[in-house]
């Protein structure tokens, strides 16, 4: 499938809408965080989401966009959001990324790229070169990757309690 | 995590808002059937969620609440959806599995299920017996399975957009 604009947006434009229906009603035995940054759970994954929109996706594509003498990305710091979710509800960080991300959006459509400009590159500091259009594409599958992170993390949970069941779920494997 | 029916009911009960929200907006691009049953796209999971609802779970903890003589399951027939959900728009697939599962629950709920009922036994025509708790834990593992499905499935649709970005994400492996 084709990288197009309004595509991406209608998924980016999903994923706060998504995590608030699975995650909105469920008690903290569901959602708490781990504490451990091998094995996120829905907690630290939303503040993960969070930082991404501060530090991550924007940020990368302004500079792009302007082209300048250095197009090196800043590193992403991965585990941000263990320290910067500290003391808030699951309940805040779900307002709080439904908000960054709306802002992000309206940034992005501000924008009215053109394909000449998702052409335009910028440098990862581990990746190298890499394509504004790329770049959103990826955010796109990384929030993919995240609700598939929390939905793994959930039913790991229950591990034990399927039973045999357990053989037929790939997820549990 | 041990069992408790008020936890999965919550979990059961997120799952429609939770398709509406991420598929609801998409454009056929997204979700449409790949008509290969190795491969399931999101239009292809609905289908076989609601296919679960009228004929797996709710059917098969009668069959253990009422242990009569023959516990033994019908078997899930998991490729009923690529028939069933013909000539059908995804719109009236989340229509119709959101009326089902409230159904469903409304049933499980009326049934006030104790402990010791939990506890009873049926018979998986493969993976022989089985208690009813562990039906209901396996129905939620299996909502969030096949959310994971539809966000793999969905990531892959730009698998070649991404670029270098690939060896990041799990989900494209």
């Amino acid at each position: 499938m084709k990288f197009e604009i309004e595509n991406a947006v209608a998924v980016l434009s999903a994923t706060p809408g998504t995590l608030r229906a699975l995650l909105g009603g469920l008690s903290d035995g569901w959602t708490s965080s781990s504490d451990n940054s091998d094995s996120w759970q829905a907690f630290d994954v939303v503040g993960h989401l969070i930082h991404g929109e501060e530090t991550d996706w924007i940020p990368r594509a302004r500079i792009i966009l302007e082209q300048g003498e250095n197009r090196t990305f800043v590193p992403f710091d991965r585990f941000a959001q263990f320290d910067n979710s500290k003391g808030k509800s699951l309940s805040d960080l779900l307002a709080e990324f439904e908000e960054a991300r709306a802002k992000s959006l309206s940034e992005l459509q501000s924008w009215n790229l053109t394909d000449e400009q998702l052409e335009l590159k910028g440098m990862h500091p581990e990746l190298g070169e890499v394509t504004l259009g790329q770049l959103l594409a990826t955010w796109v599958v990384h929030d993919l990757n995240h609700i598939r992170q929390i939905a793994t993390a959930m039913a790991r949970r229950y591990d034990a309690e399927v039973g045999p069941w357990k053989e037929y779920l790939s997820i549990l494997k």
